[in-house]
C-alpha cells in the first residue's frame, strides 16, 4: 500500500510551509515529504498547488450522545429562560436520560455516524468524552459504545472518562458513587484513561473535584477540567496543583489566569463554537499565546451548546474572536492538539508521522478560516489511505 | 430519464411537510410527490427518512471575482482601518484590478469552480452580479463569463448587471458613462437583465442612482437595490417608488422603514454572512416578517464582505442573529428566494416543478440551522440528474 499525493503546498502543522513538495506514504506512515521526484506508487493523487496539511486532531468533544436539544432550543428562541428548561428536565439531563434508555450498540452507532462526518470534515483523530451516563453502568456503556465505534472508525478515537459533568436531583450520593464505585470501576477496564470533570457553579464543586482528581491521579489517570466557562471556581489552579494535561473553556479567565496557565506545562482548550451557539463569549487565545501558552483548538461537539463538528469552522471562529492569527489556529488542531493528548507519531507532514492529512479545496491555508460555513476539504487520508 | 427518491420526509419549501414520501422524477421534473408507492424507475434513492428538500436558491451573490484579499484580512486583524486600506488601492478596487487584468475565459472558470462548491452545498439556482469592472468593457467581459460559466454548470445561473457598485478616484465621468455607455451597450447584449446598484457613502448617491434606474427601467430592465447597509439615504424610498424587485442588505433601515418595505411588493433581501465576517450588524429579519414583509435570505459570497457560499450557514445565522425560525429561514432560500427571482417554476417539492433538490444528511429540518459549519447535504438533484 503506497500512496503519493503530488505538487502540493504543503502546511507541515509546526508553523512552516513547503511551497511544492510531493508527501510520498508507505502503509500508514509518512516516507518522503521532498522536492518533485518521480516515484512509482500504488495510487498517485495531483494536488495542483492545494493546501496539503495534517489532518485536524479535534481534542474536545462530547460526539456520542442520544436525542436531540431542538425542541428546547425553539423554546430559548422564543424567550424561555434556561433555568425553567433546566427545571422542566431539559438542558443537559434530556441528554442523560436518552443515553440511559439506548443501548450501547445504538450508541456506538450514534457516534459511527458523527465520526464519519467528522472524517468527511478533515477529523482524523479525535477526542470523545463519556458523560451522559452519571452512573457506573451508564458511564460504562458509554465508554464501551466509544471503543466499539472506534474499532471501525478509519480514523484514531482518544476516549476520556468525563466522570464529573453534572449533579442530579435527588441523588444526594452522586458524588461519592462516582468517585468509590465508577471510578474504580473505569479504571479496571480502561486503565490509564484521562479522567475529567466539569468545575463549575451547579456541576461539580472545587471540593468534590480534588477529591476525584486525586482519587484518579493516585490510580495513574491523568487529568482533564472543564474550568472556568462561567464562573472561576478556582478550578484551574487545582489543574495546575494536579498536574493536569489540559484546561478547558477559559472564557471567564483573567489575563493573570491565563499567565498562570500559560507559564506552566497544562495546556488551554478553547472552544469558541460555544461562544457562537450560546452567549458569544470567547477565551482570551491572543493573551494566552503572548504569554507563552500552549493551545488547542477543538469543536466541543455536543447537542446542547456546540453542534458542530466542523474544525475549518473552529479555525474561522478563532480568527474572529480568539484574536489570534490563521497560522497559530492551525497549530491548535494540528501539532499542538497532538502533543495535549500525548500523540507523538501526528500532527505534522514529516517523514515517519502517521499518514492523516488532508487536501483542501485551497491554495493558500489562510483561506482555511478566512473562508467559512462550508466544507473546504477535498481528500482525507487516514492511516495512509483515502477515506473521503 | 427517470429518478425517485423513497422514504424521504419532504420538506415542500412553502411552510408544509410530508413526513414520509416519495418523489419521482422524469427529465427535468417532479412528477409525483406522495405515499410510498412501488415504481420502476432508471434510479431509485433510499432516504431512509432524511430529508428531502428543494435545492437551495441563492438569491443575491458576487460570486465572480479575480484575487483575494488576504492579505487585506491580515491588516484588518493587525487592526489597521478600513479607511487606510482603501487609500492604500485595497478593498473592493484591489477586486476590481484583479478582475480588469484576468481574460473572460479565466473569469469564466474562476466562477465555473465556485458554482461547483456551491452546488456541493446544495445550491441549485444562483444569481451572480458584475460589478467589479467599471467600465463598459470590463462589466461585459464579466458578464459573458457568467454567462458562460452557467453554461457548462449543472444549475442555473441568473446574471444580474451591477452597474452602480462603486466610484473610482482619477474618473468623475464615471456615473456618466456607466448611464450613457454601459447601461445602453448591456441592455443592446443583455436584455431584459436586472440592473442593480450600490446606494451608499463613498458608492452611488441617491440621485445618481435614480438616473441610472430611470434609465434601466425605461429600457425594460427591473432593479434591485443595495441599500441601508451602514447609512439610510433614501434608497429604499427610491426602489419603492420605481417597483424594484429587490432591496438587499438592510441593516440600516429603521422599523419603519422594515413596514414601509413589508407592505409592498417590493422583496427584503438580508444577509447575515456580511455581519458575520465584518461588524457583527444584522438586519431586523423578525420585525420584517412580522409586518408581512416577502424575505430572502442569501450568502453575499464576494471576497471581501462575505467569504462563504454556504446557505446552510446562512440559514444557521439567520435563526441566531436575524430572530427569525428554521422554518421562516428555509422558505427564504427556497420559495421566496424563487419568488424575487421571477422563476416560478421552482422552490418547492411538487408535480410540476422544477427536479432540484437536496436530501440532507438530517431527518429533522431544524437541524439544518441548528447545526453549522459543516455541509450537510448527502445528495443534490439538479434538473433531474443527481450530481453531487
Amino acid at each position: 500500500m503506497s500512496l503519493v499525493i503530488r505538487g502540493a503546498r504543503v502546511v507541515v502543522g509546526d508553523g512552516t510551509v513547503l511551497p511544492r513538495a510531493d508527501v510520498h506514504m508507505k502503509d500508514d506512515r509518512i516516507v518522503t515529504v521532498g522536492a518533485h521526484t518521480p516515484v512509482s506508487s500504488d495510487t498517485v493523487i495531483e494536488a495542483f498547488g492545494r493546501v496539503l496539511m495534517p489532518g485536524f486532531i479535534d481534542a474536545h468533544t462530547h460526539a456520542l450522545w442520544a436525542g436531540n436539544r431542538l425542541d428546547e432550543y425553539e423554546q430559548v428562541q422564543r424567550g424561555v429562560a434556561y433555568l425553567d428548561i433546566l427545571e422542566a428536565g431539559g438542558g443537559i439531563l434530556a441528554t442523560v436520560r436518552a443515553v440511559r434508555d439506548m443501548s450501547e450498540a445504538r450508541l456506538a452507532e450514534n457516534l459511527r455516524r458523527r465520526l464519519s462526518v467528522m472524517l468527511e470534515g478533515g477529523t482524523t483523530t479525535v477526542e470523545v468524552k463519556s458523560g451522559y451516563g452519571l452512573t457506573t453502568e451508564h458511564e460504562l456503556k458509554m465508554l464501551r459504545a466509544i471503543r466499539r465505534a472506534a474499532q471501525e472508525f478509519a480514523g484514531t478515537v482518544i476516549p476520556t472518562a468525563l466522570l464529573g459533568h453534572t449533579l442530579e436531583a435527588g441523588r444526594p450520593g452522586l458524588v461519592d458513587e462516582v468517585i468509590d464505585e465508577t471510578l474504580p470501576a473505569v479504571h479496571a477496564e480502561f486503565p490509564g484513561i484521562a479522567v475529567d470533570a466539569f468545575c463549575e457553579k451547579g456541576a461539580w464543586s472545587l471540593a468534590d473535584c480534588r477529591r476525584l482528581f486525586e482519587k484518579a491521579r493516585s490510580l495513574g489517570h491523568v487529568i482533564r477540567v472543564h474550568t472556568d466557562q462561567f464562573t472561576r471556581l478556582g478550578g484551574l489552579d487545582l489543574a495546575l496543583e494536579l498536574g493536569a494535561m489540559s484546561v478547558d473553556h477559559l472564557e471567564a479567565s483573567t489575563l493573570d489566569d491565563l499567565k498562570k496557565l500559560a507559564h506552566s506545562r497544562t495546556f488551554g482548550v478553547m472552544l469558541p463554537a460555544t461562544g457562537f451557539h450560546t452567549d458569544r463569549r470567547y477565551a482570551n487565545g491572543r493573551a494566552f499565546l503572548d504569554a507563552g501558552g500552549k493551545l488547542a483548538l477543538a469543536s466541543n461537539c455536543n447537542p446542547g451548546s456546540a453542534p458542530t463538528s466542523s474544525i475549518p469552522f473552529v479555525v474561522a471562529l478563532a480568527i474572529r474572536h480568539l484574536g489570534i492569527t490563521n497560522q497559530e489556529a492551525i497549530q491548535a488542531v494540528t501539532s499542538s492538539a497532538a502533543e495535549l493528548l500525548g500523540l507523538t507519531d501526528r500532527g505534522r507532514v514529516a517523514e515517519g508521522y502517521r499518514a492523516d492529512l488532508v487536501v483542501l479545496r485551497h491554495s493558500d491555508e489562510r483561506q482555511l478560516g478566512y473562508e467559512f460555513g462550508g466544507n473546504p476539504v477535498d481528500v482525507v487520508v487516514a492511516g495512509g489511505k483515502v477515506v473521503a
